[in-house]
C-alpha cells in the first residue's frame, strides 16, 4: 500500500473539485447510518464508468481498498470504509438515461435517486417498486447494491425482481454487461441479480436498466388495532394464508405505538397493544373485495377493532419517523431487521418479549409483517457497559430463534458490517467458502469493500 | 478417464433396478427435444443427496463428464450427455416435501413434475406460475435449472421468481444451502438465481424451496384478429404499454394459422393474417376493467376483430399443439425463442418475413408476444444441404436483427448446445469470462455437463 503515489494518480486523474483528500472534506465519506466511523484517505467522484474502471484499476496497482458509495444511508455499514482506502462516491453519476414506459423500462446511472426516479416515471403512470423509508436521499445504485425493499415488498417484491440488467466494473477493473432488455432472457448465467444485493464487494454498478411497474389506480388504507401482540400476530398470519395480498402491511407494537404517543398525544387509544396499518390497492373494486377479506381476517380474539381508515397520511407520516424517533429514547439502538416465514411470527414476537424482559433490555418492535420482516430494535446506552452486555446476550438469543423458526438474519438491511459475526450461524461453512470464490472470481486483488460481508 | 473403474465404483453404489449401462438401457437418456443424441455410459437413478454427492466425487475422481438430466424435454440440448459421461436422472428423486399454504411456500425434490406439483397445491389455492408447454412431463427441477416459463410469464414472471432456495451438490461435491423460507433475505450473495438457469453446470438441485402464487379467481380470454402481421405487432406494443397486464398474449402468425387450418378447417376464418390470444385475470370486476383497456388498445389499423371469446379452450389446446404440429410440414425445425423489447416486434416480424423470404426458407413464428418473446421456427429439410445451408445463412441475419433490437438469443430455451456458438454475439468477451470463473469456483474440475452454455 502506497497511499501517497495512489493519490497522486487519483489527482492527476479526476480535476480539484471532484476529488476529496482533506480529512475535513472527507468526514462526511467516513459512515453510514449504522454509525460505524473510519475515514478514507481520499474521496473521489467519478462521471463515467471509465473513470470508476481507472480508479479500481489503481486500487489494484497499490492494493487499496475501495469502497463504492451511494448516499450513504445504510444501516449495516456497508458503504464505510472500515479499513480506510479510497471512497467512489456515485453520487455525481446522476443521470436518467432513458424512460421507456412502452417497454416497462427505465436506464438510469446509480447516483439517481430513488424519487428523483419515482417523481421522473409517475407522469406515465409507472413507479419502481422498491421502496425504503430514505427513498427521498437514497440512490438506486444504492438500493440495488443492498438489495433494498420497504413497506410495499409484500405485494411488490424486492430490487432484486426490478432490474433486468446492468452495466458494471468489476474488482478485477473489467467493464461487463449483464442481464438484457426484455422481461425474459436465458442467455448465460444470471450475474444480475448475484451483483443486487452484494453490497458493492463484487463489482460497481455504473448504469443499470430497471423494470417499471404501473402504478396501482387507486389505494385504500386500513388499520386493525389489538389487546395485545400475539393476537396481532395471529392476525398477520390469518391476512397473509387468505389470497388477497395487501400492498403494505405494517405491525407495530405497543412500546413502538408509544414512541407515536409521546409525539402525537391524541392519536392513539390507550388500550391498544399492537396496531396493523394495511394497504390495499387496484381499482375501485378490488380494493373493495381485499379489504372486505382482509378485515375478515383479522377477526382474531384479542382484535379491538379493524376497519377502512379515512386519512391514514398522518399515521403513515409517523410510521417512517419511528425509526429516528427511537434516538429520542435512548442514544444508542441496536437495530436488527430479522425475517420469519408469517406463520411463526406469534413465536417470533412472544419470543422477543420475553427474551427482552428477561435480559431487562428497552425493546421497540415494528415492521413489514407481511413478509414476516420485523425491525427489532434493542435501546440501550452505550456508557453502560453492563447494559450493553445484557443487550449483547439478549441479541444473541434473539439470532438463534429466528433461526430456530426459519428466519434470517437480514431482510432488508444487509450484512455490511453490522451482522458479520453472525453469518456463519446462518449460511453454512461450504457455502460461505463457495461466496468468497465467486468473490474472488470477480474481485482477485480484494479491492472491493474487504472484509463486509464474510465473517 | 476410466470408464471401467468409474461403472465399476457406481454399480457397487446403486443397486441394479438403479443403475443402467446396457446401451438399449441407455438410449433414452442420449437426447432431449433439440433432437441432439450422443449416448452415456450409464444412467444412474439417486433417491438422496447423498447419492447425489457419491456420483459428483466419483466423476471427479475419474474426470468423467456428469449430465444431470431432469425429464429430458429441453430443447436446446442441455441435458444430452454430449461427451458421453454418466447421466444422473432426477426423475426418482420426486417427492413433494411440504406443501405450507400458509406461507405460500412448498418444498420439493427436483424430480416432481411441473403438473403434479399444481395438482398438489391447487386445491389450497395456489399454482406455481412456471408453466412451459411440456408441464405434464417435465420436472421442477428441469424447470429451474433452465429458468422455464410459458405463456404466463408475461404476469407472473418466470422460475427464477418464484424459488426462495436450493439445496445442491455443487460440481466440487460439496452441499450448499442458497436462499431462505422467507420472502425477503440478503445475508450472502444470491447464489439461489446464480443456479437457475444455469443448465447443470454449477451444481445438481437436490431440494427446492418455492414461492406459491394465489390462483386468479377468474379467468377471461378475449381474441384479436389482424389483416397482417404487422397491424399485429403494432396492437401488440399498444397492449403492452397501457397498465393493465394480460395473464396470457399470443401471437400466432399467418403460417402458424394455416397449421391449425390443416387440422381444424372451420376454426379460423380465411382472411385473418396474425392471431392474438390473450388471457386476463383476476375478480370478475378486474377482468372487465382489463378486457375493455386490451380491446382498445387492439383498434390499430389492420384489425379485423377483437372481441371475448366464449370457449377459448379448443384454441389454445391448438396452440398448445402447434410445436408438434410442425413436424407434420417439414422434417427439422430450426426453433429458436428470441426476445427483444415489444416496442420493437413490428422491426423483428417484420424483418424475419423479409429475411425468410430473401433466403426461399418456409417460416413459422408465434409466441409469448408480451414479453416479445417468439418462437421464430425455420422449416428444413436435412438432407437438403443446399436448403440448409439457406436456413443457416437466414438465422444468422435473424439473430443479428434480434441483437440490433436490444434482444437476446433466447428467451426462455436456453443455450445448450443450440445456441452456444452463437453466445458471443451476445455477450462480451470480459462478462463470458467472469461467468467461466465462476463456473471454476463451482466446478473446478469441470465436471458438470461440461461444454454446455459457453462457445
Amino acid at each position: 500500500m502506497n497511499s501517497f503515489a495512489l493519490i497522486s494518480a487519483l489527482q492527476s486523474l479526476f480535476p480539484a473539485d471532484r476529488i476529496f483528500t482533506d480529512p475535513v472534506d472527507c468526514h462526511a465519506y467516513s459512515y453510514d447510518n449504522s454509525r460505524n466511523f473510519n475515514p478514507p484517505i481520499a474521496v473521489v467522484f467519478p462521471l463515467t464508468a471509465e473513470e470508476v474502471r481507472a480508479v479500481v484499476l489503481l486500487c489494484n496497482e497499490h492494493e487499496m481498498p475501495l469502497v463504492p458509495r451511494g448516499r450513504g444511508t445504510g444501516t449495516a455499514g456497508g458503504s464505510v470504509p472500515e479499513r480506510g482506502g479510497v471512497a467512489l462516491s456515485l453520487e455525481r453519476m446522476n443521470r436518467i438515461l432513458a424512460i421507456d414506459p412502452d417497454n416497462r423500462m427505465a436506464v438510469v446511472e446509480p447516483g439517481v435517486l430513488n424519487q428523483e426516479l419515482q417523481d421522473a416515471i409517475r407522469p406515465s403512470g409507472f413507479f419502481w417498486p422498491p421502496d425504503p423509508s430514505s427513498a427521498p436521499y437514497c440512490s438506486v445504485g444504492g438500493n440495488l447494491a443492498t438489495c433494498a425493499a420497504g413497506p410495499h415488498a409484500v405485494k411488490y417484491g424486492v430490487a432484486r425482481d426490478h432490474v433486468l440488467g446492468l452495466k458494471a466494473v468489476t474488482g478485477a477493473g473489467e467493464f461487463i454487461t449483464t442481464g438484457c432488455h426484455t422481461t425474459k432472457g436465458v442467455v448465460g448465467y444470471d450475474l444480475t441479480r448475484l451483483i443486487v444485493g452484494s453490497e458493492g464487494t463484487l463489482a460497481i454498478i455504473v448504469e443499470a436498466t430497471l423494470k417499471l411497474t404501473p402504478l396501482p389506480r387507486a389505494v385504500g388504507g386500513l388499520t386493525a388495532q389489538f389487546r395485545d401482540t400475539l393476537s396481532c400476530a395471529r392476525a398477520i398470519a390469518a391476512i397473509m394464508a387468505q389470497p388477497f395480498v395487501p400492498s403494505a402491511l405494517e405491525f407495530l407494537d405497543n412500546n413502538a405505538l408509544n414512541l407515536i404517543r409521546n409525539r402525537h398525544p391524541n392519536m392513539l387509544s390507550a388500550e391498544m397493544r399492537a396496531l396493523l396499518m394495511i394497504e390495499v390497492d387496484g381499482s375501485e373494486s378490488e380494493i373493495a373485495e381485499a379489504a372486505a377479506a382482509i378485515l375478515q381476517a383479522c377477526e382474531v380474539d384479542g382484535l379491538i377493532e379493524a376497519k377502512a381508515a379515512r386519512d391514514t397520511q398522518s399515521l403513515w407520516a409517523a410510521r417512517k419517523a419511528l425509526s429516528p424517533l427511537l434516538r429520542d429514547v435512548a442514544p444508542k439502538k441496536i437495530n436488527e431487521d430479522v425475517a420469519v416465514p408469517v406463520s411463526r411470527l406469534p413465536e417470533l414476537l412472544g419470543g422477543v418479549e420475553s427474551l427482552a424482559a428477561r435480559h431487562n433490555v428497552a425493546n421497540v418492535n415494528f415492521g413489514h409483517a407481511g413478509n414476516g420482516n420485523i425491525h427489532v430494535n434493542l435501546l440501550v446506552n452505550p456508557d453502560n457497559p453492563e447494559e450493553m452486555a445484557r443487550a449483547e446476550a439478549c441479541l444473541d438469543e434473539i439470532f438463534s430463534l429466528v433461526l430456530s423458526l426459519d428466519g434470517t438474519l437480514s431482510g432488508e438491511h444487509g450484512v455490511g458490517i453490522a451482522k458479520r459475526p453472525f453469518v456463519p450461524r446462518e449460511i453454512d461453512a461450504p457455502t460461505l467458502a463457495l461466496m468468497k470464490s465467486v468473490k474472488q472470481a470477480f474481485d482477485p486483488g480484494n479491492v472491493l469493500n474487504p472484509g463486509k460481508l464474510f465473517p
